[in-house]
């Protein structure tokens, strides 16, 4: 640990396993998947951005503030879906630096996972 | 939003759909794949060491700055020749922390896609 | 480069391909796979929490500081064995934010891959 005053870390929605949302030193880092795997694709989608609309708000950031997301998304035929949604969602003249992998999930129903860098401060 | 001054989010090469780099907090986040997807593997790994440099430039760093690197290649064959290259573009001593994920993009031709941080102040 | 006083970039175990950790601005950025890819799932995974914790150790940060976790399993049937060892090992009340993927790693021995941020001020 440093012998000076270390930077605060908050972290939002602590379980076990992980926290839903941390902030330390202006940047907040979270990850969002659909609240309900079973839900079609294109409803997964709106899950996540509503939801990472949420926890921006939460954190004290914004839909303007976005830095880095890295969008999973392990069906590639979903990808015209999202990419349809995610143009309508983002601030125009706000989009963030993005990296799209098609990969698996954990859950095998997920259609989307984002791990999202955002500014607070 | 902070009631206090927020930091600055600087957005380079801002499309609808992202933005080529964006810079907070002395830091900046972009992604790289090649300009020419058709092209074969080893002038697809030159031409995403270009476009780095030239963005590290854009930001005011540079590739002696580099943070964190995520290298995505689809084809594991490739990685041969993807490290031969990395290892004369990356200057002695300023190696950045490395991952590398053998995972489709969402473009069948890419070869590579590098995920970057690194540091502008 | 900024004409400007640049903050510090601090690397630690610096290779020719890569440093096994770099600071600037309060943050650690570091990958963890298995020093040994030929041990068993269950012992690589306890090896990339103990060499993760010796990484936090060396750039002054701590296991209650990690911030967000990129957890790379290429296998998904080693996920209940690293997920118990994970809550045993992540303090209560520190998780970070942590995405999970099931990718193929460039080793194919290797069981798991951590890329982490940590904060260290």
């Amino acid at each position: 640990m440093a012998d000076h005053a270390s930077t605060e870390i908050t972290r939002h929605g602590v379980t076990r396993r992980w926290s839903d949302a941390v902030v330390h030193g202006g940047v907040a880092y979270f990850v969002e998947v659909a609240a309900d795997p079973t839900a079609a694709p294109a409803r997964q989608f709106a899950q996540v951005f509503e939801q990472a609309e949420a926890t921006l708000a939460r954190v004290g950031s914004g839909l303007n503030r976005l830095l880095q997301v890295t969008i999973v998304i392990p069906f590639p035929e979903d990808l015209a879906e999202f990419n349809r949604q995610w143009d309508a969602w983002i601030p125009e003249g706000h989009a963030p630096s993005r990296a799209c992998l098609h990969t698996q999930l954990v859950n095998p129903h997920y259609r989307v996972e984002l791990i999202i860098t955002a500014a607070v401060e």
